[in-house]
């Protein structure tokens, strides 16, 4: 399976806990990871390959032509960053058809595989609305990017990415130009600029299964009538996403799930190193 | 490591867990389980073998002579079950010097290392107080067992067993001329006959590692002035205790560790089976 992830080195942390806990819990899969980096040196990239291989899995480093950012609009707002996600189907080897892009804040604690076979039904990717089965914000956020057609308003941390439709629906160009227009305006700059572009040609996934909002179990639990309680979350959520400012490899942090997150730090220090 | 459970049948899952756990966070080491049972048959002890042998552990399944019990007082209120703790010494292998008894509603979270290599200092036993390091609740319970003497009011779920010790002072007759005496009396039983003749031949140890009251992470963080915070648990403690009438396996189950123990329930069917 392939999976992407970007990142600088402040999050090379809480990537080896995601990754550890993609293998625990995958252990009948092994990955293709490709790393699109700020500020990795080959020493990060060395000790991830060392993490990595010890589950049978592999880091690629992903290499691109700066050249691709030429007409990217200057600007003290957004580094080149913000594009990686959005255009990993120009970014990414052209050999490759679906990739699971993943947050590094995001611990993984079921099997992805109904997720990464999924029929894209033509769509550039799939993705979860933080507002979908909360029933909240997705209209606000709808109008504020002016993408009403779009099903919902979907958060970026979790995506399953159909490259070869990427290759052909997304416009570098179109990206730059709407960039360049919106200036600093953006929220959420590359979630927004995704979902006020592209919002439409996403497929809605229900986001209790695939992007967990740590922090809203009690939504969650009333807005399913006491059935996603805790036992349903650990039989069947993929991803709890840490969403939010506190982080749970923070000392300090109490969210529901803390103890989990902690403990997989230990966990995979001792099974995987 | 000689490792002592008593259960019935109800009972069979959490002990998976416990012992699961006890695997899982204890890699260097193999452990020899004994257990004193009601209920269990010889497929549930098949079953138990499986799953310990995946890990290089064995299931010894604790035979003794039912004459032992022959001048117990006849009672409508305790079975023979509740004396299983308190005679260990009596009823285990005598070539046995050291063992550690846990409660099945129990996790595993550290290394038992420190806590099996304690040096007894001629004690019978090393457990912990609820009380202790909370400073509540202690002398209540040493003037309802009438022993102020003893050092605290321990908890029986978690004992680290002079096995030597308890064949040589612990006196049979006593213990049955005490419950006897006591009828119906005890509000816990066993762990009320432990304390009230034996409490000051216990062994004091923290009850923040050894036996953590999963209800009480509050107060723990209070009492240490925010010291023992989840990064400080998740770090040091051994022993989680899910104590009280709800259980981390009973579905609807809410406190501060759910996550952890429902994910453990998890983790062990991928990997122990």
């Amino acid at each position: 399976m392939n999976i992407l992830v970007t990142l600088d080195k402040a999050y090379l942390h809480p990537l080896k806990i995601l990754l550890g806990s993609l293998f625990i819990n995958n252990p009948e899969n092994t990955f293709d990871i490709y790393v699109i980096s700020d500020g990795l040196d080959e020493a990060d990239y060395k000790d991830l390959e060392d993490f990595a291989s010890k589950k049978s899995s592999h880091i690629h480093k992903v290499d691109f032509d700066e050249s691709v950012f030429d007409e990217a609009p200057a600007s003290r707002y957004y580094s080149h960053a913000m594009y990686y996600r959005l255009l990993a189907g120009e970014l990414l080897p052209h050999d490759l058809d679906r990739i699971l892009y993943l947050d590094p804040d995001i611990l993984v604690i079921n099997k992805v595989d109904e997720l990464y076979n999924i029929d894209f039904k033509g769509r550039l990717l799939a993705a979860a609305s933080h507002g979908g089965s909360l029933g909240v914000f997705d209209t606000v956020n709808k109008i504020r990017i002016s993408n009403l057609v779009a099903d919902s308003y979907f958060n970026s941390g979790v995506m399953m990415m159909n490259l070869k439709a990427m290759r052909e629906l997304i416009d570098k160009e179109e990206i730059f130009s709407y960039i360049d227009k919106k200036g600093k305006g953006l929220l959420f700059p590359d979630q927004d600029t995704l979902n006020s572009l592209y919002g439409h040609e996403i497929l809605d996934v229900d986001d209790s299964l695939y992007n967990y909002d740590t922090r809203q179990f009690e939504k969650h639990l009333v807005s399913s009538k006491a059935e996603k309680d805790m036992d349903w979350v650990i039989e069947n959520t993929v991803f709890l996403h840490f969403c939010g400012r506190n982080k749970p490899w923070h000392s300090g942090y109490l969210g529901r799930f803390s103890a989990l997150y902690k403990h997989y730090e230990k966990l995979i220090s001792y099974y995987i190193g």
